[in-house]
């Protein structure tokens, strides 16, 4: 009788889960809410900055497996035999000689750029930009290659650069930089010297463009060139990363005394939230797992023989090992997906938070209930009128890059747009509109990978869309013209990392094997109408034309900055 | 001691409007909102559709005009020497052989077709097409050459062919069709034979392709071609048609005596609103005037010999006298602009409208409450947020076709559009947006009219936006890059219809002598923000080129169906 915890960073909140090894069976969850992210501190949406405090990482963690725990009773958490962590990313924070995110010293505590900077923040679009352009002119090596060809700047080293840069008082606390998902598990086993931790493969590969064809990171020359800011930082970094198979080490007495677990509990090397998803959702070869949620992440493995000298263009990266060990892990994914329909659903809160919000002779409960059910209603509600809305009469034809486009051929410049409005467009026939652009961006991964000679044998999604909205998937569905199955288990994620954690403690030789014990299934599979595939066949072709325009009009902009 | 009485017909209410002669001074005013119209009774927006029930011009007539006198006193009505009458256009009916609208008949009381089919009905696209198809096409004439050679499916003869086709019914009843500014005098006057009641020229010559050289309507043959079902219907309408200094006869007792009238009252040939409202504004040659509402309707007038020959391509017409007797009125317009932002407003209130109302727990009074405090208080409220946002930095950019194109270069399939979307644009920054992408659409109106040696002296003003935005108005000064002055007249429309009637009844010569009697002068002058002035005009080349791409897919979409 074993158990292992998957702890799941999510970008609002943190999940753990306990799960039993021989079946999979979830004993019990506990979710914590950031409370400081919750409030809107250390961002400022407009100018896509996220930040988040590790606080609100830390208290997560501790509530969130006692309170797991809390569900299990006694005899399941002295049974405990590994946890493994997932987080979002690319999730860097600037950490002193020991390791500590400087926002947890005196005078950073409140400054946003000693805290982690969040996956989907685009502060660092012009640092993204030199890291493109060098790559492509400096001589050398281009670094970008195994991540599709395109560096982000919701990745690694141009948020590096870009804060290093912009804040003089942390350039000279800043020793290393460590991505959230190496953090926890390091603080877990009592080793934050950024020297020592374990990196990520997954982080490593897919974000900092480490690979061991370059011998790890890219060139200290090519580094300096970027900047001299970055003058000795690569000797400050890692070598060596890891799979999420890898056991980095066994829980600290301070962190099983927290926990309230036994402190021989192993501690697995920590991978994204998306890769892990892909293993609780049962990845196998050729098989395209999406996690949809926010953004999504789309990934597929496929056998490095098979896939040989082969490089995908345009996606964030194909690195050996990173979702599955032995496998190639290529990924690929939307910068916003849920994210657009919680804008639309923001955008139509303006009466409610500003109009209602300064009505006089209404009471404050009244308002708050108000703004309660609207936020928590709004986008069912929008779903059930847009169901019966007929695309080919809406008129309406969006393009899905209010968070620019990270594949295929990442763009932080672009952005959103939509046409065909008239005075009849209402709020459920531009929210269908948003939905379809959404899966309109979802196949032209799809076309990418298929172009490049990588084949789709099947679809299995994941994530808060995927089980929670069957108008987003059924549209999908239509849009690629493939049937999509969605796992059972509501914490993919989580369970992804509880598999991971049975080979860290050697309850399992390898993940397959986790996968097939403690698997959940799938629970629902969209199937294609043959009526609306061909309707999108022909709004597909307009979308991308739209695209190609907004493309030029971005590129014509960026050129008279 | 003398009185006149305009009568404003928008398009939601009927406004009276009392004044006196000598100084223009307001005496009483009156305004009815049509109940049938205020329900939403025969109008589908999504479909364009939008029909106005003869009752609610009836019996607005009555109570506007009692109201209006009723504020003044006995002593005024005896005094009253004239009424004229102004409505939106084009807006025709189906009458009987007696002039009757045939939804004043029984079986036709429900028929929305058997309803004046308001200015802002676009289901007459495909008739619209086929009109200047053929126009081009035939052989003879092209009968659109002075209305800026493309017609309407907002227009006369686009609406009557659309409706006729539709409805088998209405077909056998139909004998003709008589415009709204046409059937009210009729009805005062007591003659509403469609033979002979008197035909408003601004109608005919901007809508009805009418036009002296033609010798009135366009040919039989013509009409024969474009669908055998017109047969016969031209010698059922007109030859002749009169400018609004033109008396029409006087009152009938029956009205004198509903109203409260003396029947010696002259009553004026009805007009067009816009052309009204550009008298009481006081309009002068090569003064563009622009009446600023749910549309915009922008007029100039100049002397025939200096005009010569001279057509300008792409705008609603140019008619003799349509809007002041011995001018040639030439007139263009967006086919929405106060409509747009209303748009957007009722956008927002889809929470208010669907969440909060099927809120459980909240009283019906507060949601009245709510409902009303949201759509009277949003648009300024939203106004206000959007004076501060700097049209550079929130990277949008609207396209202002929501209803389709008026001018320049008619074209109802155009859609609007929006670009430059992020996770972070807001309500205010989309209303301020679609503000700027209405004032781009103004802009293309004054570089159509000059590129065809149409210069503009000044920019005059009036109407609902004009008065109660400072931001729009700011916004378009700015990007028309001309100072604009707007009418001190709350009333300029019915005080252009009071203006008209003061000539009907002899109490003036001429309009200009009515004007310079009668007029209210400016309150307001916007200058443009030099600033402004050159960020508009770099974002006004990236609006024209938006709008390249929307047409060139908009007959895509056509050449496809």
């Amino acid at each position: 009788m074993s158990y292992t915890i998957g702890v799941d960073y999510g970008t609002d909140s943190v999940r753990a889960l306990v799960v039993d090894t021989r079946t999979g069976e979830e004993m019990g969850t506990h979710v914590f809410e950031y409370p400081r992210w919750k409030e809107g501190n250390y961002c400022d949406p407009s100018a896509n900055l996220f930040r988040q405090h590790p606080l609100d990482y830390l208290e997560g963690l501790e509530v969130s497996v006692v309170g797991a725990l809390e569900q299990c009773g006694a005899d399941v958490a002295r049974n405990v035999v590994g946890i493994s962590v997932d987080t979002t990313g690319s999730t860097p924070v600037a950490v002193d000689r020991n390791g500590t995110p400087l926002s947890l010293l005196p005078g950073f505590e409140e400054n946003p750029n000693a805290m982690f900077i969040l996956w989907k923040d685009h502060t660092a679009l012009k640092e993204a930009d030199e890291i493109n352009g060098l790559a492509r002119s400096w001589g050398g090596v281009d670094f970008t290659k195994y991540e599709g060809g395109v560096y982000s700047s919701e990745w690694f080293w141009a948020k590096i650069l870009h804060v290093l840069r912009e804040d003089e008082l942390l350039r000279e606390k800043a020793w290393s930089w460590v991505e959230h998902c190496d953090w926890i598990p390091a603080l877990l086993v009592g080793e934050t010297d950024p020297l020592k931790l374990k990196r990520s493969r997954c982080a490593a590969g897919h974000k900092a463009m480490w690979h061991k064809n370059f011998g790890g990171l890219p060139d200290e020359e090519f580094l300096v060139k970027l900047d001299p800011l970055l003058t000795g930082l690569k000797d400050r970094l890692f070598e060596d990363t890891y799979s999420c198979e890898y056991r980095v080490g066994k829980l600290s007495d301070e962190w099983a005394r927290k926990l309230g677990l036994p402190a021989t509990v192993a501690v697995g090397a920590g991978a994204f939230d998306a890769h892990l998803g892909a293993l609780g959702a049962e990845i196998g070869p050729y098989q395209l797992s999406k996690v949809m949620g926010t953004s999504t992440c789309d990934m597929i493995i496929a056998p490095p023989d098979e896939l040989g000298e082969n490089l995908v263009e345009g996606i964030c990266g194909q690195v050996d090992g990173s979702i599955v060990p032995g496998m190639v892990g290529l990924e690929a994914g939307q910068s916003a997906f849920g994210d657009i329909y919680a804008w639309f659903r923001d955008l139509l809160m303006w009466p409610v938070e500003n109009v209602v919000e300064g009505m006089g002779g209404l009471d404050e409960t009244v308002k708050h209930k108000i703004r309660k059910e609207c936020a928590d209603h709004m986008i069912a509600s929008l779903s059930e009128a847009a169901e019966k809305i007929n695309p080919l009469r809406s008129s309406l034809l969006a393009l899905d890059w209010m968070n620019g486009r990270r594949t295929p051929d990442a763009n932080q410049n672009l952005k959103g747009a939509i046409m065909g409005l008239t005075l009849g467009s209402d709020a459920p026939a531009i929210f269908r509109a948003l939905v379809e652009s959404t899966a309109f961006g979802a196949k032209m991964i799809v076309d990418r990978f298929v172009k490049e000679g990588v084949r789709i044998d099947g679809v299995i999604a994941l994530g808060g869309v995927a089980r929670k909205s069957p108008l987003v998937m059924q549209i999908v569905a239509d849009v690629l013209n493939k049937p999509i199955k969605v796992a059972r288990s509501e914490q993919a994620v989580a369970l992804g990392s509880a598999m991971a954690a049975a080979v860290v403690a050697g309850v399992y030789k390898t993940i397959p094997e986790a996968q097939q014990a403690m698997g959940g299934g799938f629970e629902t599979e969209y199937h294609p109408d043959p009526a609306m595939v061909q309707i999108y066949t022909g709004l597909y072709e307009q979308y991308k034309r739209f695209g190609q325009f907004v493309e030029r009009e971005t590129s014509r902009a960026d050129a008279n900055k």
